[in-house]
Order: structure tokens, then sequence, then C-alpha cells
């Protein structure tokens, strides 16, 4: 199985904190040593970042430990293979363009008879039951809206059907987001919290590192975190129930 | 206008010296302060680095300069903003999924009319007439071959005669990779130089270093590099006249 990591704030805002929690499970702390990616947006734009190797031991994650790049929408997934192969083009998240936006996907768990799911012309890269259910949702998406859809919940309510489908063909917890909506899926285990104002200090479980949000923030900022586990000790995260699924834009709970 | 930097090799191989050539040129030594991105290829995968910030003072290109990922096939752009805002979504090099493969394009010219390009499903994320260029010549790809091709230089020529018609509309040096093979199209200036064995000693125009690339290398190793000026001073660097293009894989000069 995987660990997934999500943000989604109505400012840009660095996730060093959460991902340095994440990074220690990537090998170290955890069993997920089969590689790791994270896509940071910003604007239209999206930067993605990869390994095939374990999370704690690469000197990527490490720059990105110490080096606050700032977005209102973060994914990241560490890895423990099961379907394919350990190499680059079946590590997470993956991302695709649809409708002139950058579609980013990380999934955890483990799906059956994958192969036989149709995805047009989203054809995988690599050899991932994860890819093959991302290019699936794509292609669901591209034959349901022939012009381009521009109410995204109703996109997403969508989405959230394809999902029940394939959680029938195993374990389906995901993250989805087209750039500006954070789509978050439980099959088994997922996690989230909002962090506001009046803001707190948190306690990282995997390691002995403590921030206080009060001076990394303004009264304003609203910033959610989605995690497969719980990263801090000393705050309250809402479990989802399997087969429900949250939508989040700029941090705020839209469905 | 920008500058283009690509590797072909027969061996994953690092572009640190290379790299530390050109992004001297990124806001310190040059004027291409506007950005700045590289993609490596491993295997079907491929990472791709990206800053909308001078590559002189990025610490993503310092870790890229000292932590050497070895790679078979590379391609990086340093950019001078001419159309499309500075903003990562506008950052080469751009990434796309054709026929299962990931497809990299980085570009240096400018277009006129380039919004009247037709790109079918392949919609531009950006606003750069680079991106509408690299969405035109997927369109005209998959339109071409209703099946998946698997003579790959042919699909090459193809694009040639793509390029041929985009040059009508500017300035179009381009580098073009399906992971295998790099496709190098020149308008106005591009320079290319093969290392092989007997390998000798290099010095960088833009800064003092020189490597003896004897003691990197083993007997069996070809390399190509390809630049839109050479980069180092004591080496032979082949020009590409104007309408010319070339074909590489790993490496060797395929036409």
């Amino acid at each position: 199985m995987c660990e997934l990591l999500g943000m989604s704030a109505n400012i840009p805002t660095d996730i060093c904190f959460s991902f340095k929690g994440l990074a220690k499970r990537g090998g170290d702390r955890g069993p997920h040593k089969d590689g790791w990616g994270m896509v940071f947006y910003e604007g239209k734009g999206c930067r993605t970042f990869k390994d095939p190797k374990a999370c704690s031991f690469s000197p990527i994650a490490r720059m990105l430990e110490d080096y606050p790049i700032k977005s209102k929408l973060v994914i990241a997934h560490i890895r423990q293979a099961n379907k394919g192969k350990i190499a680059l083009e079946n590590t997470h998240p993956f991302n695709r363009e649809l409708w002139g936006k950058n579609w980013t996907f990380a999934h955890n768990g483990q799906l059956n008879n994958h192969k036989k799911l149709p995805t047009g012309r989203f054809e995988p890269i690599g050899q991932t039951d994860s890819e093959y259910a991302f290019c699936y949702i794509l292609n669901k998406l591209e034959l349901r809206y022939k012009n381009k859809p521009h109410n995204l919940p109703n996109v997403f309510s969508f989405v959230k059907r394809c999902a029940d489908d394939l959680r029938q063909l195993g374990v389906f917890n995901l993250l989805l987001s087209d750039g500006q909506y954070l789509f978050v899926y439980c099959s088994t285990n997922l996690y989230w919290i909002t962090r506001k104002s009046p803001f707190g200090k948190a306690r990282l479980i995997d390691e002995d590192v403590e921030i206080d949000f009060q001076k990394h923030t303004t009264p304003n900022d609203v910033v959610t975190v989605i995690a497969t586990n719980p990263l801090t000790s000393n705050e309250v995260w809402q479990k989802i129930a399997p087969g429900e699924s949250y939508l989040f834009k700029h941090g705020e709970h839209i469905f």
C-alpha cells in the first residue's frame, strides 16, 4: 500500500511541515520505500517532483523539505509497490491534460482486472493499476462532457460515481485535482483536518518536530490537509468513511 | 529568445557539466531570466524540473548541478519570455502523452498567428506560441497515424515537414523527444557535438570549469549534446543549417 498527502489552501502555503512527517514513512519509519512524488500547482501550471528511490534517502525530497515552495494545492504520494515494477513511469502522482488543464491523480490501494478498464485515447505509460484507473476516469469525463464543462462540482460528482465503480475492483483511496479543486475519495483510510484562525501548535507523530502555525499564518488563512493517516499527535483529524467523497477549494469544504 | 540544451546518449549520463554552463546564461551571464526547465528520461518515465525564476538563482537548479541524475535523454530550456507571461504554465519543456509515451518539447524562437494553429484534442494550458506549436504537431501526428506507428524515424520525418510549415510563421528552433529519439530542428541557431572515445578535456565558456571526460566514461560511451550556442571553448561544435533536422538515438546520428 501507499500513503497519500493532499493540501488545499486559500493562500499559497508551504507543505514542508507535513511532508517532513510523510517523508519519514518513506523507507525510514515506514515500508513505503518504492518511490515518491509531489505535485505543486501554481496558477494553471504545476511542478512535479518524482523519485523512484525511497523518499527518506532522496536528495530531491531533502531539497523540498527545506525549500518552501508555496502553493494552494499539493498532492503527494509515497509508494509501496504492488502492481508495476519500481520505476519512474510507475511513480505517482500522474499528470495529464484535459480541457486545457493539468489534472493530477494519486492512488492508494490495489485494483483487480484493471487492464480491462477502457481508457480511450488516454493510454497508460506505465504498468500500474493506478494509472489505468486515472486514464479510465479521464476517458469517462471526456465521453460524458462533449463540451468543456464549467460547473466543476458537477464534474466531481460524476467522478464520485466512477470511483464508486472502481471501488468494486479493490481498494481505491484517491486524490484528484484539476488545479483548483481537490477531490478526495475514501475506500478504506483517509483523514482530513482544516486549520484556520485561531491557529495553534502542531507536533509531528513521525519526527520530533513542532510548529506554531500562529507564527506562519494570517487570520484569514484556511488550510486543509488530507492524509492516509494523521500526521500530527495533538490535533483532531476527521476520518472519512468508506465510500465517502469530499471536495475542497481554497481550503474550504464544498461537499 | 531562449536557449536550448539536449542530450542523447547510449548509457545513462549526467548532464551536470553542460547544465552548469547553460545555467550561467539563465539570469546571470545571459538575459534568460524568465524561468527554466529540464526533463530527464528514465525508461518510459521522465522527471520534469521547472522553475519560473531565473535559473542562476534557483535552489532547484543548484540541486541539479550537484545531484548527478543519470539519463540517456535530456531536454533543457532557459527562457527569455516573449509570448506568454512569466509563469509555470509557460515554462518549457512541455510534456504530453501520445501513444502511451511521454513526449517532451522545447522551443527557441517566436511564431506569429500561433492561435490559428489547429490543436484538436491537445489543448494548450498556457499562453505561449511554443505550447501551441507542440499541440499542433501532436494533433498532426494523431491525425496522420490512425494506428500507433512503430517506425519512429518515419514519424520524425513527418514532424520535419510540420516544422518546415511552422518555420513559415517565424523562428522555430526545436527539440522534441518520445523518450527514445531526440529530434532537432534548426530555424536559426543550433549546434551539436558527439563525444566518444578517445575522450578528452572540455572547458566551459561561461564558467571557469574544466572536465576530463576520460575519467568519467568508458570506451563504449557515445554522448551527443545539442545547444543553441556552443557550451565549451576547446571543442568543435557543428552548426546546423537553417531548415535542417537531425535525429539521434542513443547518441548516434540516425538522419
